[in-house]
């Protein structure tokens, strides 16, 4: 088909409309920035050829619809377009770096060219991106990473030994020595064997098998790939899977591009985000009435909320789990990202054990981490893990085989993610630095936290949870009915349109509460807590005022 | 469902074998390499729990199916089991990483422990992992990686002034001017800018547009990302995509985990594995009967059959996709391989637009290309890029859409990406070096690329073509009837057989022909010409050796 954005004006040969017919046409259309004539010559192969001409868009959709139904018209322009594209992946949805990320990049490019704003700069708050933000990498892993990156400054003597160690011993697992060979496509031994130490050494001991650790393209490649496995069934039997609502956009998407149902619970906003197993009841009968649940996703501390999980609603998470024959879905990349006093991270793996083997010896568990968030935030690397729990030895296999058609995550990723596993230890020339840096982001991020709450909650409209962990605070915003009835008639979530707003007023890129679900009628945005703390204040400033401004313009 | 590996021996209690029955029993179970005994408690919620005891496993299978059929049982025992699993992900086939490899591991294990073999390493043949089997990486390329990953190193003396300016613009274009950062989703600014130019240059100066290029995680993930684009429809209109037979599992294994229809077409061993344009019209008119052919993907230089396409043939190939309606993607990851006297590499860009405006403003390309090949062999830092010509705008937007779900290629492959196609220039201080390094590597494959087809053809029972590009042969061999009898007995396919016995016997680890497909009766191997060349000298020795010895043990 032609598209419509490519089509501007011309004139209309045609020889026959009707199925199978010869249409030959000039036609118009706009590539690399100029219009051009382009005379179409039939081939001898071509049985239709269609354009459309001198008419309106609408006009081209009715008569490009009739052909298409003609089951002719579909053999010619192009082969790929929206119409003919895989229905999964137009129900993705990624609001994160979705329409407001787009025009935020757009006017930093209008700044770049002198554009005049009330803003000089743009503020991306939207995504937890921490180097992005201005927080400094980890020296010691970064100039691991240079060493087994340029193995010849191995014999520099400005790299301090440990450092030199660890890159010595990541090469050794590398195919010849190099960072440039393929891993095994569940990863680098010596990695998985420390990821294991590590587990073991963060859960009190409970044993860890280097077999159940797959090295994953962040954690989101682990997630994806688990959701695979998971996902069959037709019509009523129809894999579902239950996601917290407000969720990360990840979730949803992948369940889109998979079929799959996604089974929506709610946070309870009231009592600080946290998770009601009278929720995930309710959820799951309503969900077992048109599909098949088969797994539970659970991110803790949560993303975009916050709340860190308490010991006691894990284990209720656990025994509901059990009771409904569930696979769970532990999302834990914020685990060293916990501020609030009184909240302390407890992984799923440890709990579930330590709930004794009529839990350890059945739940299948599958829990995720990641080098991008807690205190070194390395997005840009794409490394993570995840620790498969009581999966079949069957599917364990078939897992592997599945990893193995992408070949292997990125070994420096690998590289770096062994490096959180396995840092700097007491007594290494490195230690006392890496933790002075570590602790320094960590207490940082904890003043942010407590910072964006407070502020945000000196505004009326605008009422803020505790940011108990994680990296962003999920405020619930007050939108006048005017805005809403505006937004509605946009066609835009209401939200959004006062997150566009403050965008252009602002120059502060949020992402609308919309994009990660919310209990209807309500309205949020979330807000990472990265920028420095004088730039966050300076943010949190500007946007009680423009809420003030908001609320006023639109009562 | 219980895992049968897991079953060794017990009693079964049981109270009721009906439907929704509660079965209690003691039941063994191996876990981490020692027996344990668990005892199960049923929790009030359990509706049915169901173990097996005392049984052989066939007939554990019997009762299994037996329950499952009843409902019941699938409620309880393993949420995820090989019956339950994703359909397509069972069909997922991938030899290069198969169970012949997954020997080959095992026997790197049992040496080191000490075991006694007629051979004292196992060579890895199986794979185009050119740093694994002792290539050096080129070392601009990794100056550059150190330089950007510790910007410390920036103020070294000892680095060349062009590999700092390479890593501070690489560095500039990245958030916070940190590898850590994400990246855009479709990849780096000035990363994507650096690969058009590339494609200008070695097109001849035919125009490439950078919001054209998208940067990925290798080259497999954008193939698998535009097949995802590519499928819809069910029965009848499901999408069918081409691919040559033998073709390189990555496409077989993508099209099964999407439940698209595999098309066969198969390349012409007679005339050194080339492609006849009949071939393709005997294939698409056959797919057409029962599917919705939608792609045609080319794998020039070849991988697994290492042939170059004339110009003349890509003429014909294009042609055919713009008569027959079909998306073209050319899979160009070797193009710096090629080796035969008057062979060329042609990309599919600059034929289609040397082609004129009847096909270069119509006919839709996706091509790829990777680090992880030619003369660098970067395969651990996956990266990748693909072009995309013709692309519907939506298309577009949703292709964009789609690939920030995963939020971008990891960050150290797109920096590598970026020097590969903009390596050091005329008159920068590394361009000698580079220039050695690059044209030592090529020359040494091209070396072993005749060596191979050299002595495989002496062997008889085995015919090679001639290696003319990428990195491996793929000969043809004899297998006498009898070892394909026993073969099939052993459900086994005969190459299969043959190149287990080979690892087994002389610790050389080869892709069976199968695993690519080929022809109906005939048999093959994929080999790299990878090792060096004294030690491929042996190894080609010594399957010559072996298969004499094949040939007169089943004679």
């Amino acid at each position: 088909m032609l598209s419509f954005r490519s089509v501007f004006a011309g004139t209309l040969r045609q020889e026959d409309m009707g199925g199978g017919a010869l249409i030959t046409a000039l036609w118009l259309r706009k590539s690399a920035g100029h219009v051009m004539l382009n005379p179409l010559r039939l081939s001898p192969f071509s049985s239709s050829r269609r354009t459309v001409f001198g008419l309106s868009a609408s006009r081209c959709g009715l008569i490009q619809r009739k052909m298409t139904e003609n089951g002719v018209a579909s053999r010619r322009g192009k082969v790929l377009t929206i119409d003919t594209l895989n229905p999964c992946v137009k129900k993705v949805e990624y609001a994160v770096r979705g329409p407001i990320v787009q025009r935020a990049l757009q006017i930093e490019k209008e700044l770049k060219e002198g554009a005049k704003k009330p803003f000089s700069e743009v503020i991306k708050a939207n995504i937890g991106d921490a180097h992005a933000m201005g927080q400094r990498p980890i020296t010691f892993f970064r100039q691991v990473l240079a060493l087994c990156s340029f193995p010849d400054l191995l014999d520099d003597g400005s790299f301090p030994e440990d450092a030199k160690n660890r890159a010595r011993r990541i090469l050794q697992s590398c195919g010849g020595s190099s960072m440039g060979a393929y891993s095994a496509s569940q990863g680098i031994d010596c990695v998985r064997q420390d990821v294991a130490r590590y587990i073991e050494r963060r859960d009190g001991g409970i044993p860890s098998d280097p077999d159940n650790i797959y090295l994953t393209t962040g954690a989101s490649d682990g997630i994806v790939t688990m959701l695979k496995l998971l996902v069959c069934g037709e019509g009523q039997t129809r894999t579902g899977v239950m996601i917290s609502i407000p969720q990360y956009p990840l979730y949803s998407a992948a369940l889109a591009e998979l079929s799959a149902v996604q089974i929506n619970y709610y946070l309870n906003e009231e009592r600080c985000w946290s998770l009601d197993i009278s929720e995930l009841r309710r959820s799951l009968a309503e969900a077992r009435q048109h599909c098949n649940p088969r797994a539970l996703c659970i991110i803790n501390p949560g993303n975009p909320t916050g709340q860190v999980q308490s010991r006691q609603c894990i284990e209720d998470v656990i025994r509901f789990a059990a009771e409904e024959h569930l696979f769970l879905m532990a999302d834990e990349v914020y685990q060293d990202n916990v501020y609030a006093d009184g909240c302390q991270f407890h992984s799923f793996k440890k709990v579930l054990f330590e709930m004794g083997p009529e839990y350890s010896d059945t739940v299948e568990l599958a829990s995720f981490h990641s080098t991008s968030k807690c205190y070194m935030g390395e997005c840009g690397f794409r490394g993570g893990y995840m620790e498969v729990i009581n999966m079949d030895p069957e599917v364990k296999e078939q897992l592997t085989k599945l990893v193995s058609v992408r070949l292997c995550p990125p070994v420096p990723g690998q590289a770096l993610m062994d490096l959180v596993v396995n840092p700097p230890q007491p007594g290494e020339p490195s230690h006392a630095n890496f933790l002075k840096e570590r602790s320094a982001t960590l207490s940082a991020l904890a003043e942010k936290a407590k910072l964006t709450e407070q502020i945000l909650n000196t505004v009326p409209g605008i009422t803020c949870n505790p940011v108990q962990g994680a990296m962003y605070s999920f405020p619930q915003i007050t939108i006048p009915e005017r805005a809403v009835k505006e937004a509605k008639e946009k066609g835009q979530a209401p939200d959004m349109l006062y997150c566009m707003k403050l965008l252009e007023e602002t120059g502060i890129c949020l992402v609308p509460g919309s994009g990660f679900g919310q209990r209807d009628g309500t309205y949020h945005f979330r807000m990472t807590i990265l920028p420095s703390t004088d730039k966050l204040r300076i943010l949190l400033d500007k946007v009680k005022e423009f809420h003030q401004c908001f609320t006023q313009q639109y009562s």
